[in-house]
């Protein structure tokens, strides 16, 4: 039941002497999604000990170079390392078109298969599942076509309760049939609703990623609940102009996305190179959200499951 | 008269947690080169102190992409940085149609001009030229077209013998002479010949880089007494077979080429990612050439004159 979210680039796209371009890995029951890859991703992934071979599925928001460098030398990296399974990449177009063009020169007999997806930027779709989560695009505001990524858990599996187990003298068929959500039927002929039977033992959790955008109340009605919410803040609160007309959020706005979608957490990233020390934005989001976190290189977000029982 | 060789990356194309792909800064009298351009080549820079904006010239030795993949993000950086004078790229083809694709898709305003020059991997041409420096390609011999780098200095200015100002009493405007090649007229008519007076302070000195290559016979005649040779090592030399087949040279093969070019040092690099510990390669080049070094990450080399006098 993992679901965390570790942090590889955290820096916006002039170069830094101490922060990468945008790239994070999320680990869902323990299959690996890289959401956006900067230069220097592979590295960065062997670091916090992810082998590349372990990524299922690349989600790229948008096509500048500080979120998607680092993709064709991962790509060269597994086919050198041997990768066979088909690995999927979800990206706006024309990313159909780069890949042709870097194919035709380099990686020329990858011994896997890259598969492209479509995102289309101005949707909020289903881009992937399994059966325990679903990825969605959520539409942003940016400079170029831009979707962010909304990662869901579905509804976990049914418990039952052990009272209802004891109280009825339940047997492992009907304890399984329970399981399933079936209605149980006793012995003596009585039917026993589902409802009165089990629970789920957690509510479903999510992970919101919001970057690169201005601030866009479409994107955070569609995050509503979200358990940790990654926006980023490109810029402390007094350069809002300067946010507005780059397509990026300051601080405050990205607080704002966090309070209207009712996140848990925050964390903040894609920090401009001006800042040496980012505290500054650090506690500019706290004084008006506690819980309100630095995209720390490195640094892995869990998301705990909230047990109601 | 600073030349010297800062070492950026010393990794084989397969990704490895402590190394970097291919890179090198060559600093020749405050001037800056960049030797291959790995991914994450930037970072590297600025990790060693060197501003990308510095850089004036880059020589990419193939187009594989662990020596290329860090160019383009390079490249949009000095843009973000607002670079103004044109970065002159030396490369085989088809990195003209590399970059016409890249351009298509990214770094659309480029405030610089990317100025291509073609590469003739088989010959052995003037690429590059200043009032001190000369860079020559070296063919080689991979599994695409390659070619390596000859960086040599020009002959150092003549400098005039002190004892010859003071027997002949020379005076301003017949040093300078002098300094210029000229002979020079004393008072008396008497011409004194140019090479009594003056002398060549110091061997111009040079640098190769040759890399990725099987050991070439031809490349080795082309750099004779070479100050400093970088020449890759991938692997040790139980491996020369695999070396052979791949297009790259054992640690004994670097050796041989040291040797046969007479080269003063030997930097061997490229290791292969299977060696953990690379002082197994520098033992095996250092019991047959002492003068051997390991290409470590961030070290610079430098080629101090040799004076006569």
């Amino acid at each position: 039941m993992t679901f965390k979210v570790t942090i590889l680039g955290s820096g916006s796209a002039k170069p830094s002497l101490t922060k990468h371009h945008s790239a994070q890995v999320v680990n869902l029951y323990e299959q690996h999604y890289l959401v956006d890859c900067g230069e220097g991703t592979q590295n960065r992934l062997l670091r916090v000990g992810v082998s590349p071979m372990k990524i299922n599925a690349v989600f790229i928001s948008h096509l500048h170079g500080d979120h998607v460098f680092g993709l064709f030398p991962l790509i060269s990296s597994m086919g050198l390392m041997g990768r066979k399974v088909p690995l999927h990449v979800f990206a706006p177009r024309p990313f159909d078109e780069i890949m042709e063009h870097h194919f035709r020169y380099f990686d020329t007999e990858l011994p896997f298969e890259v598969v492209w997806h479509e995102v289309h930027t101005t949707a909020h779709e289903l881009l992937y599942e399994n059966n325990v989560m679903e990825v969605w695009s959520l539409p942003l505001r940016h400079r170029v076509p831009t979707a962010g990524f909304l990662f869901r858990e579905k509804t976990p599996g049914l418990n039952v309760r052990k009272e209802k187990i004891a109280e009825l003298g339940l047997g492992v068929a009907q304890i399984t049939a329970a399981k399933r959500g079936e209605d149980v039927t006793l012995a003596d002929g009585r039917v026993v609703p589902n409802g009165e039977l089990t629970y789920v033992p957690y509510p479903p959790r999510s992970y919101a990623y919001l970057s690169d955008t201005n601030y866009s109340g479409k994107a955070v009605s569609l995050v509503k609940g979200v358990d940790l919410l990654y926006h980023e803040a490109t810029y402390a609160d007094n350069m809002r102009k300067e946010a507005k007309q780059r397509g990026h959020a300051t601080t405050l706005q990205a607080v704002k996305a966090a309070r209207e979608s009712g996140a848990q957490r925050l964390v903040i990233g894609h920090f401009s190179s001006r800042y040496k020390d980012d505290s500054v934005l650090l506690d500019e989001c706290r004084a008006e959200f506690a819980e309100t976190y630095l995209a720390e290189e490195g640094k892995t977000f869990e998301i705990v499951p909230q047990k109601k029982n």
